[in-house]
């Protein structure tokens, strides 16, 4: 374990996890906060489903299919089978282990416990030491808003599979929501050292956590370094609609649309090693920025990715005048 | 098909199911009203389960499991090891594709409409032609008093196997309940003939139907010759608990039981030819019995009792004086 303080990372999806993964095996479990995107989440077939917190604790507990890209491996889909049979809604794929965990939380949440809560218990189930905060306990819903009018996240993602054309995104509830007491806790208690922008979509997963009222200016109160890492390579997405959704919605394409997004948070950017002649200007600019390989294949590249992004973290940290405005 | 005339039958689980399969091989669908217990439906992990419905529905559909006895033929439980993997509630077995019927009826019920309505689309989504009856949209739920406290149905039967010492059965909310509108069209529109109880368990399975405030009297007002098909083979029920719950509840054993239950409403009553010895006494005492092979193990079994079941309540009809108080 390498580093001293504690971590914030945020993150969302597939991308986001992956780095989160690597986090985990450079940071003992009181050295990291996962804050985890609930924009997403939805409720479908009366069900309570939070796909970014699953597919990190999927990820993490070593669960997630790696080749589909979602969901658990060895899954089997008799349930759906099931469903269509009998006219259910059928657009959106529940594998029959996945089921479990949407039934039992929100069996839990019914109860009434909080997301938070829930989390913590379902994490800790699989076998996950470190803590999975999500965002906030209140529901905030991502919507997209298109020339077809506006669509729910899932709506938008998974039926429409991104088609229609973006105008803008906003996140219902996000005004009267309050970050979760986890990450209140970590931000006042938790000698903190680095923010991590995991790379997710900045709009889609990192959008609705740092719309979270007070949760921006609470990160950069810290004053220690907010790292994004670039979930745009070669100037597309790796995965998922960012480099579609930020030309549509008029940002500069590529790591200019990324650094455009997060203008005015972010001390340092890690862009691939692809990437490096497209961000000079950007490190021309002002902006620190650092090229490693940022694809991630392997574990093994999880962990190097996660453990030289906290390296530059810490040389920010060090340098005397910083790059924020 | 042999019969003319409208035949209402009221039934249970796996034994009434299996004759309520032969009924459907004798009957058009037109012809034939098959009411189904709602007593043992329940709420369990936030969905609403009509076991009774099913394994009529899963019968009929020729999707029924019949070694294991309940459930789908071919099941898998990867829902249940993730479910047990995270702690959920795990004692009552919940197949894969048996889960999509849960949890479709629930999002359906949540959406408004009726356990009539939503039965209705199910099974015909299996593709069931012969209309099955919840014997009312109201919350009816079997009580099992027992030595140890009152125990809900589903603990009672699986939980605890059946296990504790009964005192009494009651029907929570029956007296506020009303009979299925399909249920009380047949009733008034339809030109009954016959009504018959399959061999489900009388205290427990067709016990919650009789409950329902007017429907007894509604039978008995058909004066049409209401069989009952025992339950009970050499002394024994085939499957479930009737022979032990009877002794419990302070009634004859076997058939006697079975009559004493019944008593007041039936006008006929099959029995096994196995038990035909037993049964002289209530045949001596006037009930018109009427020996058949009543274990049904194949398809032929199911169809030929359901035609010699309708063959005896129209000798029934036919003769002058009939043996109801």
């Amino acid at each position: 374990m390498s580093t001293s303080g504690h971590v914030v990372a945020l993150c969302g999806g597939v991308g986001g996890a992956k780095l989160a993964f690597g986090l985990t095996r450079v940071l003992e479990p009181k050295n990291l906060t996962l804050v985890v995107n609930t924009g997403d989440d939805f409720e479908h077939l009366g069900l309570h489903i939070s796909p970014d917190v699953d597919t990190l604790a999927y990820t993490l507990a070593g669960l997630a299919d790696r080749e589909r890209g979602w969901g658990l491996a060895g899954e089997t889909w008799h349930f759906m089978g099931a469903l269509a049979r009998l006219g259910g809604e059928s657009w959106f794929n529940l594998g029959d282990r996945d089921l479990a965990m949407h039934v039992e939380r929100t069996r839990r949440l019914a109860a009434g416990r909080t997301l938070s809560q829930v989390t913590a218990g379902l994490t800790a189930a699989l076998g996950i030491r470190h803590p999975i905060i999500p965002m906030s306990d209140h529901p905030v819903r991502t919507i997209v808003q298109t020339d077809g009018g506006e669509l729910e996240f899932q709506r938008y993602f998974v039926a429409e599979q991104c088609r229609p054309v973006a105008t803008g995104v906003r996140f219902e509830g996000a005004d009267r929501a309050w970050i979760s007491p986890a990450l209140a806790s970590a931000l006042v208690w938790k000698k903190i050292s680095a923010v991590v922008l995991c790379p997710s979509n900045p709009h889609l997963s990192v959008g609705p956590i740092l719309a979270i009222p007070g949760l921006r200016e609470g990160l950069l109160a810290l004053d220690v370094p907010i790292v994004a890492v670039s979930p745009i390579v070669g100037g597309r997405a790796l995965k998922g609609p960012a480099a579609k959704l930020m030309a549509e919605l008029g940002l500069p394409p590529g790591l200019a649309g990324v650094a455009k997004v997060y203008e005015g948070l972010i001390s340092g950017l890690v862009v691939d090693v692809t990437d490096e002649a497209e961000a000079a200007p950007l490190a021309a600019a002002g902006l620190p920025v650092r090229a490693l390989r940022a694809v991630m294949i392997t574990d093994e590249d999880r962990t190097r990715l996660a453990l030289e992004t906290l390296d530059f973290a810490r040389e920010l940290a060090a340098r005397p005048a910083r790059a924020k405005p």
